[in-house]
């Protein structure tokens, strides 16, 4: 992974303005899961570092932009730079690091630049989608799932499949692994939005109801209610939870083993990744990591 | 520019969803000046008006985004993006419309793909120096053409550029012309919020220097004022302006020919683009009109 960081302030550098480094220096990089799924698939391609770089790079502009989108005040437990910065230089941040990693990806092969570029595409809309589904109460689990591909899977999925390309192994295969990888992950993120209290998670808990997100274990939810139920759920959403409404629907998820249901499908997910990538022991210990995460 | 258009029109439609289509359809497509540029340099090329949606596309990004970090309420003569549907949906329609247009642009040859690909950090970075600039009065000539560089010129200079090398011409001469030709036409815009009145513009005169813009008239007027003006100068940057102010300003300008300085570098500038290009008669047109559009 050092090969990594390297290449990522190597690339940072060359954008050739302190603004930008200082700003980049102050943001934390996280799990860096892409990177290390890169280094994973294509250990030993010379280029693998340079693709783990441009897709952290992304990944850093995408939470820049969904930072400002959903007016978070934090990322990774440390202030967001749309709250020390300003939304504006928060989204002027993302686009100089999204077009950096872009004018990065042309050096590769064109196959290896489209699939990654048009995970992008893929994941604004999915997070167009996200705030326009945040609208209105929605029950649809296939259209949440839809919007849950786009939004997280496709770039992981995009990770593996460029790598997969990068060595010329079976890029079908590492693309299953990563997009189950991708859903499976924020499953379980949505679960722990639910299961985890505020301190570990660093906001409140049950936020993404709050702010109108109707994940998993709510559309579980509201299918195993009764009508007047439904009604009732339909009414908390998206405002502020009273102590009184926040007990009720988790008692009522326990009652319908919502968060059970929702973790089931993460699980499944997941297995399927696994298969997908049996032999690699790698790539399963990530999976493994991922899923204990829940616990 | 009937091709462009469609072509315009097939990328949105590839995007597959409605509502980037119906808020992309709301915006005014402006004057297509870098399409046109593509077409009268590759006139013959089969590619050529895929690389001028691509790079409208870009500018359509690029403007969404700028709109929201200048706060401007109207773009074109008709309200922006973030004043209709929010900030938010700009940023990302913004984001969808940049990587949309770098996936395509992994079709063309990859110093095609990097020199337009690169012009985007540019001008992403020139809209930061932008901003960071309006924060205190800048009086540094070479530094303001610097970022006026960046922000304003290098999409032009890179679609000049892109457009020589798709049909074998010589991409230095067209790129002098198309950074010319940006730089010229941005200080003329420049010139005009200054000697244009509200309804003409569509916007307050001298609205540049109260959002805390100094541009080439001011930095001049600076330099050619007493120390107790400039001081007096320098106070009434960056805030809404009394009409005495204003008028002193634009009598102080007067007195010491500030205007016919700055269009006096625009017309140097856009001369030195038409020596690039003299025999093409396209082009020079087209610096032509820019220029008259000055009086």
């Amino acid at each position: 992974m050092q090969r990594v960081e390297s290449e990522i302030a190597r690339l940072i550098q060359e954008i050739d303005y302190d603004e930008v480094t200082h700003l980049f220096n102050m943001l934390s990089g996280g799990k860096r899961l892409r990177a290390k799924l890169v280094l994973k698939i294509a250990p030993e391609h010379e280029s693998a570092p340079k693709l783990a770089a441009i897709i952290e790079l992304i990944h850093a502009a995408s939470l820049l932009h969904d930072d400002v989108i959903d007016e978070s005040l934090t990322r990774r437990g440390v202030a967001s730079v749309n709250a020390t910065d300003g939304s504006k230089t928060a989204v002027m941040l993302g686009d100089v690091l999204y077009s950096k990693a872009f004018t990065e990806l042309v050096d590769f092969d064109k196959d290896i630049a489209k699939v990654i570029a048009a995970s992008v595409t893929a994941l604004s809309k999915g997070e167009m989608m996200d705030v326009k589904m945040a609208d209105t109460f929605n029950s649809d689990e296939k259209k949440y799932l839809d919007m849950l591909y786009l939004k997280t899977a496709t770039l992981i999925e995009a990770a593996s499949i460029a790598s997969a390309l990068l060595i010329g192994a079976d890029s079908q295969k590492y693309g299953t692994y990563g997009r189950n990888l991708g859903l499976s992950f924020q499953i379980i993120d949505d679960i722990l939005d639910i299961t985890s209290d505020a301190a570990t998670l660093g906001k409140p808990a049950m936020n993404d109801f709050v702010e109108g997100k109707c994940t998993l274990p709510y559309i579980h939810l509201y299918h195993a209610l009764g009508e007047e139920d439904k009604v009732r759920l339909q009414n908390a959403h998206a405002k502020k939870l009273e102590a009184a409404e926040e007990n009720w629907i988790k008692e009522m998820m326990q009652k319908h083993q919502c968060i059970e249901q929702s973790f089931a499908l993460a699980q499944k997910l997941s297995n399927e990744a696994m298969l997908a990538v049996e032999d690699d022991k790698a790539l399963v210990e990530i999976l493994e990591t991922m899923i204990k995460r829940s616990y």
